[in-house]
């Protein structure tokens, strides 16, 4: 086919989505479940723009070194470049340290909203997604960092995910500093040396313990050899010290292992208070009816980010889920965060000590979905009002209906397409899942009459040949009535009743 | 005083801003109850992302000759240029158009998103800032435009905005092209100029109709004189071409100067099927009960937009506000819209007839507010638990305490600053509005008792030296008591219902 070379190719930005109802429905129901147990926690919500200056996003780069590699940057009129938020972190520690003055501490609050990634998109990665973040400013205990891990406890079993298909595991930056410091890694002079070895343990779900060994010590192929990709830098750490670090992150039961990594870190004052605040945090969770089945010590748990201070945590799911390989894998961490008491800092000057965490939106809804936990749309369809006769007078008569109908609180619409072929009409109500469609021609007109379309069960009826036990505790109702003008809310009122008593029927019966 | 030269500056972009729990609560409430109506007139939610390619963006642009100005460009990998969407119109059309044979026509569908205007930022004016839009697409017929009038008023009633404090005006731009044909400046040659009259006319409101005059004929001087500012070139049209276009536009009663107008654009089919449409529009949303103080024809209507093909709708504010020079004027537009057959079809090649409008969400939020409409905050503060001793173990029972109150669904928190001055903790309470200070020391732990400090009352007996009739209908409570452990959530429940009671007679009695 010949194209006129000027027309545009519509498409989408590569790595970018559009959103249909069902998605965007579901979403706002999980929002609104997680924002309710964030309420009675007693945070506020708070929004930034989705511009920083990208000099105040520094820190939180995946890449320091590149500021402009994976965000989008622009200057403005000024010179001074801007880039979209890569976070929800950076605007939060951004918006506290600018208006420091002003605002009440402990500041806690909330926030969901769209970040940016300028990274190449793949398969389930997007450089457009959602984040919902809390986080208490201003709050040095370790009291905090246990809040955070119940209120992420407690959103998660508000959509509906039952106790023992998830867990909250913490750990402590300052535990992992002072096995670092048994291995000889301590001091400024080896912080290159700590990240690649923090980075190396966070890979243990994905390379297990062989290719973690690889990593703390010489360093790794990907895929295991040679021929099959790049050489990925290790750690440089012997036997001995790659042995200690894999006997701390290797930890499955905290109480049981506590006194080896009470020995292993002895010598660390940092580990030692580490270690303290994990057991705080262990105890205050439990004082509060958390047990070891939702909230975990967990010594594995390290996070990718440079910038945590003491406390992090991640919500896991324990459910299996089918990866794209085929493979039965554990669903896993869908947020996590932890204490980041030096950013405020890098503004103010004063010590901020802060605590929070990120909920990946669509993560979670994958898991929802998986879980058939999402809401079911219960949103109805409307109620199609059809278009016989085009002239004003009529379409103003089917119009008054439909106003009648919304008036009422009914759902209702005027087809508005091309009203000349009723077929397209039905075909549209059908496509639309509408309960109900009226019709009014001129006789029905001349008679004062309605007649009243039941597509639902329509729809059972014509698939009652191919499925008789479908719905079996009721006869079945006319398809169509006729109603008088005056009854027409009543008769769409009665079956719209009928059909929700219908969907409660089949939801319990099934 | 001197600063560490390395400290950062925490500062916005220009241009925008951050929203506090206030605004974004009084801004949720707001889009709820336009929702609500949406999702009654039958549309469902759609949503794109925030990037478009900027080829797609072309003709919505304010400047098309200059495809960066105005908006935030950034060139991808593969060295196509991306822009952030200007408004929800375009990505709109772009979805349509790469999804045409899946999607069922009509296409009803509502969206509210951030858009991005790369301007110079001045007072009031952002570069970020949301839109709420609602469109019909593959919906030829005027009715589907007289839905989008009543939808839009139905809206701002739902808003709480009283009969006579809006009206929604209308116009069609094919009645308008018979004006201008009946001036001479018909055809595809004279397409600048009309555009020029287009604009000159929209600026009514701004400029009054001696600077309308002038921007018809040879130009104007901002500021009405040559020392005050630039020259804008005029349309050029002489007396009597003057005369009729403002003939046009000055028409208030469109019943009463409708034999003129037929009159005047007898000549042009384009105008006359302009003013059956308007006629059809009128007669349609007069059958639903819409009279003219809801919904009015009005030739003055023009939108600025080059894109219209046919209906044009405008809500406006009828209600005076102060303006930033001290001057009483009309609230004016809060949003609007119109028929746009001719943007999905640069894609598609395809006729595909589409309406729709669009919501200053900021502007009607400020209008809402000037109207006392606002949702009064409702949010109760969270209960405080203080705290008195900070060791684990007291620790552990204030948080078994806070999280009793919250799964009761009591909003409530334990302090999080640093606890050791007692005096901050309740200085935190009482910035924060909490209504109930929940305090339980050594001594009161021993006796099994706790503290209810409630603030409220507290507040008022403190303010009752100098107001004394403040609140008349009821006898002061104690403003603390003591009560057993076991009685704490009945004793909070009990005094949060009477707090609800006293805002409730309060409210009323105001």
């Amino acid at each position: 086919m010949a194209k006129k070379p000027n027309k545009l190719k519509a498409r989408l930005p590569r790595g970018f989505v559009d959103r249909s109802a069902s998605d965007i429905r579901a979403t706002d129901e999980m929002m609104t479940k997680i924002r309710d147990v964030y309420e009675r926690y007693g945070f506020d919500p708070v929004e930034m723009p989705m511009f920083e200056y990208t000099d105040c996003l520094g820190k939180f780069l995946p890449d320091t070194d590149r500021p402009n590699a994976g965000v989008f940057s622009v200057q403005d009129d000024d010179e001074q470049w801007m880039s979209l938020r890569y976070d929800l972190t950076a605007p939060l520690a951004r918006h506290v340290s600018e208006n420091i003055n002003e605002i009440q501490m402990p500041y806690r609050t909330y926030r969901a909203g769209y970040v940016f990634r300028n990274e190449k998109p793949g398969p389930g990665r997007f450089r457009q997604f959602m984040q919902f973040d809390a986080d208490s400013i201003g709050a040095p205990g370790p009291q905090a960092d246990a809040e955070m891990c119940m209120m992420m406890a407690d959103a998660i079993e508000a959509l509906g995910i039952p106790r023992g298909q998830y867990v909250i595991r913490v750990n402590n930056r300052k535990v992992l500093d002072g096995v670092m410091e048994a291995v000889g890694l301590g001091g400024d002079e080896n912080a290159d040396r700590r990240l690649t070895v923090l980075r190396a343990i966070d890979k243990l779900d994905k390379f297990g313990v062989d290719g973690v060994k690889l990593l703390l010590g010489e360093g790794r192929w990907e895929g295991g050899a040679p021929e099959k990709g790049d050489f990925t830098n290790g750690a440089g750490l012997n036997e001995e010290q790659i042995d200690k670090v894999l006997f701390f992150v290797g930890i499955t039961n905290y109480s049981e292992s506590a006194e080896a990594l009470g020995d292993l870190i002895a010598s660390s004052e940092n580990g030692q208070a580490g270690i303290t605040e994990l057991n705080t945090i262990g105890s205050l969770v439990a004082s509060a009816g958390y047990t070891e089945d939702r909230i975990k010590i967990d010594p594995s748990v390290v996070r990718g980010l440079e910038y945590y201070t003491g406390a992090v945590y991640e919500a896991e799911l324990l459910f299996d889920v089918t990866n794209e390989k085929g493979e039965k894998v554990q669903f896993g961490s869908v947020g996590g965060g932890g204490r980041y008491d030096g950013l405020i800092k890098r503004f103010t000057g004063r010590d901020v000590p802060a605590t929070g965490f990120s909920i990946g939106v669509s993560r979670l809804m994958t898991a929802l979905k998986n879980l058939d936990k999402l809401g079911t749309d219960d949103v109805v369809s409307p109620v199609l009002v059809t278009v016989m006769d085009g002239d004003t007078e009529s379409l103003g008569r089917y119009q008054k209906m439909v106003q009648d109908l919304r008036n009422a609180g009914i759902r209702a619409e005027m087809y508005q397409g091309n009203w000349k072929k009723f077929g397209n009409q039905l075909k549209y109500a059908d496509r639309r899942n509408c309960p109900i469609a009226i019709i009014q021609g001129s006789d029905e007109r001349e008679a004062g009459e309605i007649q009243i379309k039941d597509l639902i069960e329509g729809a059972r009826l014509a698939s009652e040949s191919t499925d008789v036990d479908n719905i079996t505790w009721r006869e079945s109702r006319p398809a169509q009535i006729t109603i008088q003008e005056a009854d027409l809310l009543d008769s769409v009122r009665t079956l719209l009743a009928q059909h929700a008593e219908d969907r409660r029927r089949e939801a319990e019966g099934a």
